[in-house]
């Protein structure tokens, strides 16, 4: 069995955005060497999601007005924040979107749909955070 | 380390709706020959799910209902729908139930709860569409 | 390849409440030997989860809060609860909170962010229930 750890660094610079990281995750696959296996990709924050959906920017633009309306940022709202944080909806909306995904690994590649593509989700950005690449197989 | 993947093609003639698929996963843990390991169940595409609940009509239509109310058909609703397509619904619904899940396998059999069962979960439908079985164990 | 499999038993006192389980989890992987590996755990009960967040109990009570808000207790509201149950609302609640996480094994230690914590998430509680500890590696 061959393994691969990578932690990914990003930066987002506003507080709800999404970010392709398809090719990061290829580059991940490729450098392990694992023709068949399993590739898991998950946020090591828990005001962050990793999701699998369309590389659309008018879709992106729907899913923050979504999440806004299921759990809106107003700070007062949230018994979270009377510790100080600000980030009560981001671990809301992190649930809908969900922590991470599992990918099959067949012949060396991703195996994806024609249109699924790995995306970062950050939910209080501004500063740095981790996106976990572990990768099991043969 | 042992492997077995399968595309499983679905075509549902309703826009929304879902397919009990245990047994077809359970086939393909027996083909694979995996006594103990890991299943990965996901779909292929960006408006459909693969997830785990009742086989129980009743909560079926309750699910539908809801995911209507948190996220409407209503085609002028949603940006997504600018580039030409009418499902921008459906990515949301897809986000609340799930792209994937994976289950445990333990001697030779699906690792379920006594009332875990696999659904395919179609939010536009009317067309071909995949599903992915990635099973690696030993 | 090594294997683990543990089923952990939980008996929660209130209908909705959020256990913490990650010390339970590391020492499943502990007693495993695995150093390099992938770790699921899953509800095996279909009004329940388990999910990776905060241990900070006023998030908790925002996240009750808002769960009931997306799929009210009420049980006159849902057509599965004429089949005699009344928990309805568990099996809307435990989709947006997810059935399962798949964690990284790496160095013989959950690779987990700063932050993340594993919870079993009861939403019909009151009696014995089970989550699914299923470890995979070398």
């Amino acid at each position: 069995m061959r393994s691969f750890t990578r932690e990914l660094w990003f930066e987002v610079p506003r507080r709800m955005d999404f970010v392709h990281i398809t090719r990061e995750v290829q580059d991940c696959v490729q450098e392990s060497g694992v023709q068949e296996g399993l590739c898991l990709v998950n946020a090591m924050h828990i005001t962050a999601s990793v999701f699998i959906n369309d590389n659309e920017g008018g879709l992106h633009e729907d899913y923050k007005e979504w999440l806004e309306r299921l759990a809106p940022h107003d700070p007062s709202r949230y018994r979270h924040n009377r510790t100080g944080e600000d980030n009560g909806d981001a671990h809301h909306k992190r649930q809908v979107m969900g922590r991470e995904v599992t990918v099959a690994i067949t012949e060396g590649q991703l195996h994806l749909g024609t249109w699924e593509r790995i995306f970062y989700g950050e939910f209080d950005g501004r500063r740095k955070k981790r996106v976990l690449v572990k990768i099991i197989g043969e």
